[in-house]
């Protein structure tokens, strides 16, 4: 199977533009590049070999992802033995590799790498990172980040588990009071880990003090056991990530050493005096670190739908144009560009983004160090509405993906469905979207009610300009313009909430009721000012990089910024129409400049997806393949199901043959 | 388990109108209903007790839908044999139950019943049928159909398999000339069928006329070893439908006797004369079968998924209004409710629409057996789209149901992703959603041809008369004036595109390529006439039982009414703004009419899920049954992982251990 399918060679020979230097510009230069090429070679090819993960059992597949993730972390290891990892970097270096690469179905020790080493790093006093650091570093000991409970998600104040503390012994009292306020979802806690970090609401002198974090063992380091009134297990299977081993716990009353309280913000003294934070809103740190996270791994995952769908489509051929004429490659028919186009621009789109974000991310961080909070809120808000619509926009465009590649799509070993299980599991963890994309609103409105003081922060100011145009003026068929368009949509949305809003707390309503009432349109208007952020960011950092960039990938980046501009004109078009002075004419044209876009990407489409560079293994794909050997693999690899291997299953004597006989 | 939870008790007590009014209506009246009611006693409670199925291999799936399957069909045997289930109503038995609930995950029996029976009666000579029929009704032998290749689904006319008539020896000889020729997806032809029907390229006298049908034994009766020259097996694992044993076959000169090709429509004589069939337009007949099917059975899916997730949301709380409050039920929160009720409606407005598509199949089918064909594409047409939208509507609502139970809707458990796997593969079998909207467009454009001659078939009629209102006069927010509103949409989409492919072949484009650069169009006129359809079924049939029903009940429908056309035309708002004289102010009252409708709707969510008469069985939920007991069934579902058996995994010792004690 070495050779390369005919019909992908030659789409390699007329794309236009040099996929390295594509690739070079995803990666964020030759550095980066380099330095992610090297890892890949350590880091790749560590799959064990046998019967496809698909036909195992449940069991099975939890005793693969041991192994696998076992040796991948052992890899990890010999990275760091290397010093080509340090804590400073080990974030990045999984990044790429953990999500459902090596380990396909999610690994049971991300967590651990995840939440249970920053959480120490991160709230553990000196002492405690002494005593705990160093074993998790070498994972001496395996963790877990016990927080949701099977009664609470979203709302975290309301988390059932206690710890109350007993001066008398000096230790905490962990316990469970209630069915619901067992732990529920910890990736790896159900066999794997054995400690966790705990999440759990501190009593002392008989006041409550909100929740705060213990390190807790569950289980003994040697024998594996669960500790004496601690009842562990896993919750069974999921849509996806069947083998991340996610576990309920409980506590029966389990006393652990004031000590293990992270105690860098709050205290607890020895005599059970509770010292507050003196600043609470470190909290936020980790929470818009991970959607942060979130958002720019979104790409990871579409970026692979999209690689698999378009070669697949470059390969498929389908009905003959005239009766006679051999059949046409998919990816001709207009039909399936729109369906896939938009998710190559939607990649850059994310990933320009992403880094926009990650940059403010950096600066507030810095900020807070300093003690300055300004743009904290912001930040927030930023990271809410990204996670909430990328994760939602990957979502719907890998099962678009999917979609396109017709039935082989619906087979596990297109690898398409896989993908799509993770992207939606996203929409859901670590915030729901639509409370998410509530709390940007939140942030909106009290921006709003300062914009008469004409300074807002950098994201937002937008909404000082759009508002100074009360009457739009002509509308011009432009990116610029159809940026500067949805700043005025979203400007409209946030200030027609407000207004809504006033009206309803003159009349009486409270101010919750009033929250609820709105909040199909705040959601409307949290959307509209996170297009506002994907679409000017995008503008933006092409009209930069066309300085840098190469004349042929020029032409092409352009390109994708205006497939996904006009293509997001076309989508919110109901808006356009009520707050801008778009006419019928000028929507016929965009509809035309955004199908012409299609036809003139439709050369480079596969140049395009191979330059996000993915490896044959990182996609795990009989349509994705670099060789494009579709019909083979799918072969292929039905051929290893245990079902085929001539041996007639017992079932067929059992039950077939009697119930054909009229016998059963 | 046996006491209900407070909330949903409360609910229930709530609730307005009488639910088993509304379960009769449903079902169709009285009669139908105590039909169904008798029905499901003897069906449902024939699951095997053990190890859930989720937990197991792709083999032990396999196993356990044979025994699941037989024992199904076994008491589906007994029906017949109490005289209760006859060739003319078996469908209907099986149509609720077959589909994913006692056999949750499919049947590989299923197309025995959907598609091998139905051929051999349809396509059959009375010969072949009193040879076979029996046989197979009796399920002596159990068939598959096998038309789809690796390499051709949509393109039937592609298909690779060959059967050349011998005339020296009065056989057909059945080859598979390439890899791509494969039959692939044929539903339980893996491991189950010993016959199929086969779709190949009859050749006779060197000559090809073209796909025909025809009996193939595929195993041995007594052993079920594949017969010589046959290579079959089993197509590995699927994103859902695992249990359906989906198989390939590739066939070497394999020869089969003449009588074995079904005659009634073509022949060939003895001397390999070829005979053409008088009307191949009788083969549209169980294609549009198929799809009518597939659009009602939508419902099923639905109906399942907002049953679950509207009984969770009455169960789970989440956040006070206020602090110090108790938690609301997530229910009450308006983006809930915005989440949800669309599905309630869609139930409904699917549900009807299928009726009506059902009386028109039943009226053009009588008149396609006197040889009239006058409606025939029309109500191909209409299949087709409705197929295509009514899938695609469920599979988008069934995932929002999903979204809307957050984690929990990830688990397993809930069986909501299982519902999902099942609706999304619908957009995909029997005709790819794209491809049927282009089919129904197609339809479209020839009716516009024809509109100045003033006499359109019934269905689309509506638009002579919009077409005659060429200004369209003041906006009115009312039901009737927005259906009328997509009227006028549907005929200036299909009129654009139809001036758009006019000048297009005037300025010299050849009509296929113009066919092709207007697809998007064509398929966005093609939705837009679907929607014509299913928001005047619905307006019509409310209208109609108004005088029939209860006031309480009416009350609830027409709300339901009310919410699904405004909900339609506030997704389709770009649409009214471009076509008609709706202005900002009116969509402002339509938004606030959508929200007052939601919370009108609010007291009776319950009692309308409740009124589906969904069997705990057939939910198959730990979120959505009858009782609500959640959290305790989360918990009881988990208990029964082996993994939670105890006993420490043997990885802990090998792999995990030493990997700790840095020895991996």
């Amino acid at each position: 199977m070495s050779d390369i399918n005919q019909d992908l060679l030659k789409e390699r020979l007329r794309c236009t533009f040099d996929r390295k230097e594509l690739t070079i510009l995803i990666d964020g230069g030759p550095d980066k590049h380099r330095d992610r090429k090297e890892k890949d070679a350590v880091m790749l090819h560590s799959k064990f070999e046998g019967v496809p993960e698909d036909y195992l059992s449940y069991v099975e597949k939890f005793e693969n992802s041991i192994k696998e993730s076992v040796e991948m972390f052992s890899r990890v290891r010999r990275l760091q033995e290397q010093g080509k990892t340090t804590m400073n970097n080990y974030r990045e270096v999984m990044a790429n590799i953990l999500r459902s690469t090596v380990v396909r179905d999610g690994s049971p020790m991300g967590l651990h790498y995840f939440m249970f080493l920053p959480a120490i790093i991160n709230q553990g006093t000196e002492e405690q990172q002494a005593q705990w650091l160093d074993r998790a570093w070498n994972c001496n000991i395996i963790g877990s980040y016990a927080q949701t409970e099977l009664g609470h998600g979203t709302f975290i104040r309301g988390l059932e588990t206690t710890a109350t503390y007993d001066a008398d012994t000096k230790e905490f009292v962990l316990h469970s009071p209630t069915l619901s306020s067992y732990k529920w979802w910890p990736g790896g806690l159900g066999h794997v880990a054995n400690y966790c970090i705990l999440v759990a609401q501190l009593y002392t002198k008989g006041k409550c003090h909100g929740v705060h974090l213990f390190i807790v063992q569950i289980r003994d380091e040697d024998t594996h056991e669960p500790l004496p009134g601690i009842k562990v297990g896993e919750i069974g299977p999921k849509l996806g990530f069947n083998s991340v081993n996610n576990g309920f716990v409980g506590f029966n009353n389990v006393r652990i050493p004031r000590n293990q309280m992270l105690m860098r913000n709050s205290q607890v003294l020895e005599d059970g005096t509770y010292v507050k934070s003196k600043n609470d809103k470190l909290n936020y740190g980790p929470m818009i670190f991970v959607r942060s996270v979130i958002f720019g791994d979104s790409v990871n995952f579409l970026s692979k739908a999209v690689t698999i769908a378009v070669r697949y489509s470059a390969v498929r051929r389908q009905c003959p144009r005239k009766s006679g004429e051999p059949e046409v490659q998919i990816l001709d028919y207009l039909t399936q560009q729109h369906k896939l186009f938009i998710s190559i621009a939607t990649c850059h789109a994310m990933r320009i983004t992403a880094n926009k974000l990650w940059d403010i991310f950096n600066v507030v961080t810095k900020e807070l160090h300093d003690g300055t909070y300004k743009r904290l809120s912001e930040l927030h808000a930023l990271a809410c509405c990204l996670k909430a619509v990328g994760t939602s926009d990957a979502a719907s465009l890998v099962e678009r993906c999917r979609l396109a590649c017709g039935g082989h799509g619906y087979m596990r070993s297109s690898n398409l469905p896989n993908i799509c299980q993770q992207i939606s599991a996203a929409c859901t963890y670590e915030g729901d979207n639509t409370v998410l994309l509530l709390q940007t609103a939140r942030f909106l409105i009290k921006t709003w009610q300062q914009i008469d003081s004409g300074k807002l922060t950098p994201t937002v100011d937008y909404l000082n300009t759009a508002r100074s145009k009360s009457h739009p003026g002509k509308w011009v068929n432009s990116i610029e313009n159809i940026v500067r368009a949805f700043e005025i949509v979203s400007m409209r949305k946030i200030s027609s909430c407000v207004e809504n809003m006033e009206n309803k707390v003159a009349s009486g309503v409270t101010f919750e009721d009033t929250w609820n009432m709105c909040s199909v349109q705040l959601i409307s208007a949290a959307e509209a000012h996170c297009r506002v952020i994907l679409l000017s960011s995008f503008y933006e950092d092409i009209h930069a990089s066309s300085k840098t960039v190469s004349p042929e990938l020029r032409v092409v980046l352009n390109q994708l910024l205006d497939l996904y501009t006009v293509y997001w004109a076309l989508e919110k078009l109901s808006d356009l129409l009520q707050y801008t002075s778009i006419t019928s004419e000028d929507v016929q044209r965009l509809q035309a400049w955004y199908e012409d876009t299609l036809v003139a990407l439709r050369p480079n489409a596969v140049g395009l997806v191979d330059a996000f560079d993915l490896d044959d293994m990182v996609l795990g794909s009989t349509l994705g393949s670099y060789d494009g050997k579709v019909y083979e693999r799918l072969m292929e690899d039905a051929l290893k199901s245990p079902l085929n291997s001539g041996k007639i299953n017992y079932t067929f004597y059992k039950y077939l043959k009697p119930f054909m006989e009229g016998k059963l």
